[in-house]
């Protein structure tokens, strides 16, 4: 089937998951989850062909690990749909109301969205993680994955389907893009009239492809130069255990720090402490000229290391003034994800999470904490780094809109 | 001035609004009414050279009638100045906020956009309707108004500049882009990284250009196919009533209805009535093939009819078996901006305010009140017909978006 006749499947089924009860649309994820129990070995097979088909083209051992999936993982999932079964549904409340001047009744009521799209790489648990949210928030969802992970994602959708009409509902509220044509990516990015939103999780190729090109309403996610600022005012010990999480605890995630900034005041004593317990897991440091004094042993960071997402063991560093050069820097540099200042000054900190401009800002934490299931939501269907309609992790209420219902008894305009 | 010169230099200045205080956002727009109450005779000598060269270039009456200025619409848009002083600043609100697991003070914060561009055509009180709400709202505010209103406009933005160094601010949070060059136009809706929204106001050509070659996140505004159903158990007074102020009290807008449809088993008796009303004020029809057995006097309706937003004295025309045959063709048909029913008949009313996916829904009420200043928004800067963000009239808080301020003692994440 082509992308467009998918995509006016999908549309046609939408208004049935749109009006489902929050009844219903439990009853589908917990069916989801009865599928996902009994036919385990089945998906274990199914997975097992998309391992074997990477190694045969070889792909890094990263990367068939993320797409592998085994009975604990499969186990994590099914909790997974435990607890967004668990999360109060968004629809329906009345996000504002009053009597207008007219007379007239006017509610603003959140609703679903509609028809979410995603496109994502190749972990195959992000497509039921897609699924679930997209069906306890009302949508229907049109899914394209990875091809690695191509025959694992059929098979779910399989199940998916299965449970919506165990449910009662179309098993067309879930729409299946074949991954094995490239091209089916820019067909998606153009269905307007059929998609509500476009979602793209993955690397900066995908993410930016896809603003390039969608006509679709797009929310653009994930990309992370995250900022650590060790002021003047910092607890050491703590500063070296948060700047520590922050860069080493994954290096692979958004939310992982990529950048060090360290008030002039304290440079030298706190960086050689750092080094010492950086050198112990290899982390990599490219340092400003004043650094290089302190750390002569590192490299030079270039303009390009203070925009890089490096996604490793290496970090930027640079000494500041104070916390209004690390504040223009982050300003300059970041892409807006999260920033952390560690400092016991009141109105340092203050002035720090009112000027930086991030989806996230922390004091005297770890940048780590920016995700769905940290922040509360239950899940995440991705971490928005734009400002339009989300900012940050994005839960259930960011599959919602709103629609105005208004009651009269006659009113006309004047 | 280039257009990313310009878009460069007020993202510069942006931060300055950004962080502005309600006190001085308000002193910026008492000093804007300050200074178009002491320059009226320079705005309305700007003004006639616009009105001068439309003339010239042959533009049509109601086009330079919405190019012109006098001294009572100067005086109007002086008293909506004062009306979004009066308003409640959005930004600082604590959205939502909780102690998380780990220990950490989580809030949402609304907080601006950033910068918003606007493209709008040639009426010179949207040039003062974006910047006030823009200011309001925190926002920093790139311009391009139609060709024709250059003169007007540009000295609309000297006045601003000017109200906004004598409150302290920066003049570069108003950026201008002369509308001279079409191509700004294009380079506008590619400012990715100055710009956080693109507002486009205007006809169909407009939006249409901007979605589809946007870069930047683009919230969609204005097309109105509106619809009104008068259903079996409609007061046909009330209905009348309504059709005709729906139709006929401005064509020209987006609220305006498009689209009649009628319940069966009423059409006999009330389509005669309504046409004798809309004889008055030289409506034409287009019937369904049911409507013509009624009304055989009418011409045809097309497939295009139903899809068409006339802004004009012509009405489309459907006989319809029930409401659900009418919800199905609102869905088919409709833009998705307003719909009424009109009935007394409670379940059917219900039924229709549910299951319609409009931004405004009406019972028995005109589809002319979807408006921000009759929403009680105090005025709008568009009306959103996506559902990413924002849906309906755009008042202040559409203007903004979140961001999480979280407060630790040194967490890290396990």
């Amino acid at each position: 089937m082509e992308v467009l006749e998918i995509a006016k499947e999908v549309k046609k089924a939408s208004r049935n998951i749109n009006l489902a009860s929050s009844e219903k649309k439990n009853l589908v994820l917990l069916k989801l989850k009865e599928n996902m129990s009994n036919r385990c070995e089945e998906i274990l097979k199914e997975n097992a062909k998309d391992i074997e088909n990477a190694k045969k083209m070889g792909l890094s051992e990263s990367l068939i690990e993320r797409l592998s999936l085994n009975i604990n993982k499969i186990k994590a999932i099914e909790k997974s749909i435990d607890e967004v079964i668990c999360l109060k549904d968004p629809i329906g409340e009345v996000v504002e109301g009053c009597i207008l001047k007219s007379g007239l009744n006017i509610q603003k009521i959140r609703v679903p969205l509609g028809v979410v799209g995603i496109i994502y790489e190749s972990r195959p648990n992000v497509t039921v993680d897609a699924f679930m949210l997209c069906i306890k928030s009302g949508n229907a969802v049109i899914l394209r994955g990875g091809k690695e992970a191509v025959n694992t994602n059929r098979f779910f959708v399989e199940l998916m389907r299965d449970a919506l009409k165990k449910a009662g509902l179309d098993p067309f509220v879930v729409g299946f893009i074949d991954c094995t044509r490239r091209e089916s990516c820019l067909e998606i990015m153009k269905l307007n009239g059929y998609l509500d939103v476009l979602i793209p999780r993955g690397g900066k190729g995908l993410i930016k492809t896809v603003v390039e090109n969608a006509t679709v309403p797009v929310i653009e996610t994930g990309t992370g130069n995250c900022h650590i600022y060790v002021d003047e005012f910092a607890d050491f010990d703590m500063a070296i255990k948060i700047v520590n999480n922050a860069k080493t605890s994954r290096v692979s995630v958004c939310n992982a720090a990529e950048s060090l900034l360290v008030h002039e005041k304290i440079a030298e004593k706190f960086l050689p402490v750092l080094k010492k317990e950086f050198d112990k897991k290899n982390v990599e440091l490219f340092g400003c000229e004043k650094t290089l004094k302190i750390l002569p042993d590192i490299k030079k960071a270039t303009e390009e290391d203070f925009y890089c997402e490096y996604l490793d063991y290496k970090m930027s560093v640079k000494i500041v003034l104070d916390v209004e050069e690390a504040i223009a820097h982050i300003l300059k540099y970041s892409s807006k994800h999260s920033e952390a200042i560690v400092t016991n000054n009141y109105f340092v900190a203050e002035h720090f999470l009112e000027c930086v401009d991030s989806s996230a800002v922390y004091v005297n934490a770890s940048t780590r904490f920016t995700d769905g299931f940290e922040f509360g939501l239950g899940a995440e269907i991705g971490i928005s780094t734009q400002k339009l309609h989300s900012r940050g992790p994005m839960g259930l209420k960011d599959l919602t809109t709103t629609k105005f219902k208004i009651r009269g008894n006659g009113q006309i305009r004047e």
